[in-house]
């Protein structure tokens, strides 16, 4: 099976069909179901992560203890069993993605990720997956902002035969010049198709770039035309050996497997590899912003959209107890408040026009509550024809003004608490969720009971914390709205 | 004297003291008496350049046959003798400014140009410009986006110790971590008082930032705060290491100087450093802009103002004769016209009020014309106190409008340019001025004798090409606005 790595540019996802079906979904974050999910991915994500193939179901799993430790030369391993099938989910998890590039190296990251699969001194290009195949599994990988990750799924039986094969490739990955120039051909193909050609890919990019000054986010995980036009071979492979070393790496595995028995693989595949020294990271931090930022795009579209956003906080740890962590999570159930389900406020408001008129075809709240970087929260909307971008962008604002002047309701606050605590049983039936909730709160540096400790600050959070909020962060000033005109609508 | 290396960004000026007492010294560019000039310096420069000491007469100069000649090395050397008097100056140009850096490391150009007045082994901190000093010399240094640049003035008679010292720091500047750190806290008092503190300074960097997306022209030459913060000093030694290599320099002497004289002073000084490879260069081509974008700035101002940009074509080289080139050459004129004396449109218009309301109480056009990235047509406007900014906005668009659909006078042609042809008489007399422009032409890759090529090529420029121009350029869909605003006007 050939891995799946000209995927574009797509969240991780942790949610319902209903949810898929609407939305965009470079932007849609599944808040409130899975805000966190994607808060590592953070809203532009390049790889696909393939969905688990049985159908979850409600029933609750068994409690099992993770159980986490690291190897001499500095590899972090997280191991949870789940017995429920004789499978098992391998995840190597890299704690590096767009937001260490340059803007020279722009997509750099995830072009790395490609060349992972092309080959090493052992393996010939193609060969990684095609063992991983005739193991009876399946892999793949993709890269965000914040991470890199590679992972399989295989019977359990199998799981050391694809430690050794990810370690042989994290340890001496290699591929020729020719190789590169043509995945880069690829990738170039992948950014038109992806971006270039689709007009709400466009306005996203649009909208990162002018919402973010400073900071690396304001980058296409992708990267532009330009740096991928221009890349050397000599850049993806410094970035590998500045990067992809054992101390910046997380294997993570989930199924039917025996801890002590994985540890004992992990030493004897990826304890190999020599340790090396964690590059020194030197944020960049996004300075505060000073006024309404406004882009216009214009494009063949049949009707316009928007998408508006606001810098706020986001959550470093989940026992931090500044008023900002409180903010954050009150942040998260603001989202959920606004968009999560098919009652929730913008849908009400904007697309099924109760109490007015139908004023979008779509309408959405974002929020990511937690990544490497900063957060924002977003608002979009597809305009319904005929209705001014004006008006959609005035009803998206109302819509928090109301919340700030009158807060939320008793019902609707339990409601989006409950969605979460669902969610959080609803993922444990997926083996790949489970690993990648693990992965990414190992990413955030954060415990890998995180979300236990989540679940129960977000009891504590009240309407009077939503309602402050909501009258706290969305001000003009610090406001980016993108707007996708029609062609025709251009002066 | 002590090297004023802490001067924040202006650009490198040509200009009368009329021009210097209106506008914004980071924003004006001195045009149809300047573009040129500044073409290498183009919008944002760091570090001062000293103006001559002698007030510049019209007189013209004899005409003086300019050498050039390449070390073995790869160092390009460019002489040319001005006997007037008995002094020279020196200046060692460097192919290299903030548009080599990268988005981490922003202001390292900048910050290496501070660090090369630090030290040699053999030479103290300080020790270069008190050197300097004692051979009855001046010094300073700049940096641009384009280009880096350490000058001298002094007795001709003494130019060959200046060149060895200036040889000395190319090749062995060091300094060590501490230096570096209370440099970097002098950098970042600069940028607080350069920038922050400076609301039309933070309006320009702003613009700069939401009208560039991927050209590191975005980036102000300082760089940011928290690139400053977090720089290191092997960033700064690599930076160095990469660009400063003589393959990528030009030393360039104009003054009562014999050319072969210079020629072997230079084999002696500058031809022992070894030869080293210059770095490929890998440039970030800014994507097509499809939508308005507006940017606003808040800030303590008593009134406000506004920045309007365009991408428009740049002059590539002097001889270029792609229709882009003409249309370059077309817009240096149309900025000529709008504004770069008292009698300009801009001033007429908006300023003095003729013909209607006095909207403004400084209006300004600026174009480059050439640079090592792309070019912009900028117009700013600073607000009369009580008149809506749209207002002053509609009157600038009015303005360019207003050319597209009637074309200018034979009388205004030729009136801009005389002054340019001016303006080439002028700084002949000025050996910093003549040392500068022949280093710009060797940064741009240009021939030596571009200024009279381009004054030949300027008087093919009609008044239907400035008429042409203004209609093709000046569309809303690649149009940026910046507005600063009175801090009470924030919603």
């Amino acid at each position: 099976m050939k891995p799946d790595v000209v995927r574009g540019p797509m969240p991780m996802r942790r949610c319902g069909d209903a949810d898929a079906r609407r939305g965009h979904p470079w932007l849609r974050r599944c808040v409130a179901v899975g805000a966190l999910l994607v808060a590592s991915a953070a809203g532009g994500q390049t790889g696909g992560a393939p969905l688990q193939g049985t159908a979850p179901t409600a029933a609750s799993s068994p409690a099992t203890t993770v159980e986490r430790f690291t190897l001499a030369n500095g590899l972090t391993v997280i191991v949870q069993p789940d017995r429920r099938a004789p499978t098992a989910v391998q995840m190597l998890w890299l704690r590096v993605g767009a937001m260490d590039e340059t803007d020279a190296e722009a997509g750099v990251a995830h072009v790395l990720e490609h060349m992972m699969f092309k080959g090493t001194p052992t393996l010939a290009e193609g060969e990684y997956s095609r063992r991983i195949a005739a193991l009876g599994g399946r892999d793949n990988a993709f890269t965000s902002r914040d991470v890199t990750v590679y992972h399989v799924q295989l019977p359990a039986a199998r799981l050391r035969e694809a430690m050794a094969l990810e370690a042989e490739r994290f340890a001496h990955n290699a591929w020729s010049v020719e190789a590169l120039a043509r995945e880069l051909d690829v990738i170039r193909e992948e950014r038109r198709q992806r971006i270039e050609d689709v007009p709400q890919a466009q306005l996203f990019e649009q909208f990162q770039a002018a919402a973010w000054q400073v900071h690396p986010y304001r980058r296409p995980v992708i990267g532009w035309m330009s740096s991928l036009q221009g890349m050397q071979a000599q850049t993806v492979r410094e970035f590998r050996q500045r990067w992809y070393v054992p101390g910046n790496a997380a294997l993570v595995v989930v199924g039917d497997v025996d801890p002590q028995q994985v540890r004992r693989w992990a030493e004897a595949t990826f304890g190999t590899i020599p340790a090396r020294v964690v590059p020194t990271r030197t944020p960049l931090v996004e300075p505060p912003q000073r006024g309404l930022r406004r882009v216009q795009w214009h494009s063949r579209v049949p009707q316009p959209s928007l998408l508006m956003g606001w810098p706020v906080p986001g959550l470093k740890h989940p026992d931090d107890d500044h008023p900002e962590a409180r903010d954050a999570l009150a942040l998260l159930l603001l989202a959920g408040v606004l968009d999560g389900h098919a009652a929730a406020r913008l849908q009400r408001g904007l697309v099924q026009g109760q109490g007015g008129e139908r004023l979008a075809d779509a309408a959405s709240a974002a929020y990511g509550l937690a990544g490497r970087g900063p957060q924002q929260f977003v608002l979009e909307a597809t305009v319904r024809p005929g209705v001014p971008v004006e008006r959609v962008e005035a009803a998206l604002r109302a819509q928090i003004e109301r919340i700030a002047r009158e807060g939320v309701s008793d019902a609707e606050l339990r409601r989006v608490r409950n969605q979460w605590a669902a969610s959080e049983v609803f993922q444990r039936d997926s083996l790949f969720a489970q690993a990648r909730e693990l992965g990414q709160h190992w990413a955030l540096e954060w415990p890998l009971d995180a979300n236990e400790r989540l679940l129960q600050r977000l009891q504590t959070i009240t309407a009077a914390d939503i309602q402050r909020v909501a009258a706290r962060y969305f001000g003009d000033a610090t406001l980016t709205v993108a707007v996708l005109l029609p062609q025709e609508d251009a002066r």
